[in-house]
């Protein structure tokens, strides 16, 4: 039976990524991903066949994969972060749908809410909402909208794909949705380049992070706690409720 | 400096850690857990000293630990899933917040919604939120007004804590809430015991999890798509929008 693995990478090299991945990696021949993660893990697996391609080819990287697996190859799929968060999990199963015998197995990984939260203390203790500011493939208005509802409901908030050039606004835009319902005070936080060369992080406030979201890129990870986050020592601490 | 590891076992056994969790395991002198975690691991490192406490008792986990940190020992507390979500490390954090001397460093990991969705297919490929339904820390109504949010807002769901013996009525309520403003025939799933003995899933939908949650139950984890997910050869996919 013809076999694709989508592999999630974690947030940095083969030390974050989980043996499950790794003997994945190991056991197919062929590994296919972006460009950027592809030179990030050639050198770890050698005698792979490697087929790479740049951003927002998506699409043409599972049919790729397909081709390789209807071949015959056991085939990986490379994603980072996590394969099903924003991750390549999701399309590569919609390419395959035609292809009921291809087995398609994901393994997980840590996804830049938990890597990016655990640098920064422990802002998503309890209930919190993902939320992607990138419009490419997402109305405006539905994001705005989750804004709203995730700000209304008290979820502390992890942001992906915060800021671009061409995008410069809607970090800004998506502070003042959360201050509809949410104090200027409440802590926030900003990782850069979670698990690579260049990490560093920084906890503010909602207002702070509002009025100054010019240091945030897209190698950024924003994240806003709830009305019960708290600064304990430098970091940013969710209470769950305990008794202390 | 006295360090305090939070290490985040993912769902399962070792192979389900990342290598830097393995690391910092390796290189503390005390390792301190719940019950049922430090026996899950304890094989793996022979020659540590452990020091382990029941359910509830989260508290005096977190005090214990940094008791040894106080001794001057290396400590790792384990968390299953990811430390930072549902974890230890918020009250850990809570725990040692007058010793800012004691370095507490989270290593994370591969929370449920990460790995159970991997086992589903690709349920939370885009924006989701994660919601316990127990009630022992947050007050019910809470609970409601987040559900309520979340299928307003069109997010998909991950449940964590969706049903015990105290609580058999509650994943009901949450679907009766989620059906306020989703559609019955949204595609839903539910993995048990992920990682462990007796993994299995089962795909279903809004509607029929509604009407039969007797087979859920404090080791499942439960997911509910958005207006846009559907079922491909048997997973439940999100689309994100792509183009095919």
């Amino acid at each position: 039976m013809s076999k694709i693995y989508v592999v999630s990478l974690g947030p940095g090299g083969k030390e974050q990524m989980t043996c499950r991945a790794v003997k994945a990696l190991e056991a197919c021949d062929v590994i296919t991903g972006y460009n950027v993660y592809i030179d990030l893990i050639k050198d770890d697996f050698p005698d792979k066949k490697f087929i790479k391609n740049g951003m927002r080819k998506e699409v043409d990287r599972c049919k790729a994969t397909l081709d390789e697996a209807l071949k015959g190859q056991t085939v990986a799929i490379v994603s980072s972060g996590d394969a099903g968060v924003y991750g390549m999990a999701g399309i590569m199963h919609e390419v395959a749908a035609g292809h009921p015998e291809v087995e398609i197995e994901v393994i997980p990984g840590i996804t830049a809410a938990c890597s990016g939260a655990a640098i920064l203390g422990a802002p998503l203790i309890c209930d919190f909402c993902l939320i992607s500011l990138s419009d490419l493939l997402t109305p405006w208005e539905k994001i705005e909208k989750r804004l709203d509802c995730a700000a209304r409901g008290d979820f502390c908030i992890a942001i992906y794909n915060p800021r671009s050039h061409k995008r410069a606004d809607y970090l800004q835009k998506a502070c003042d949705i959360v201050l509809r319902h949410q104090d200027g005070d409440v802590p926030a936080g900003i990782v850069h380049n979670i698990g690579r060369d260049g990490e560093c992080c920084e906890v503010t406030t909602l207002k702070e992070l509002r009025d100054h979201t010019e240091g945030v890129d897209m190698f950024s990870t924003v994240f806003i706690g709830n009305s019960q986050s708290k600064v304990i020592n430098g970091k940013i601490v969710t209470p769950r409720g305990y008794h202390l």
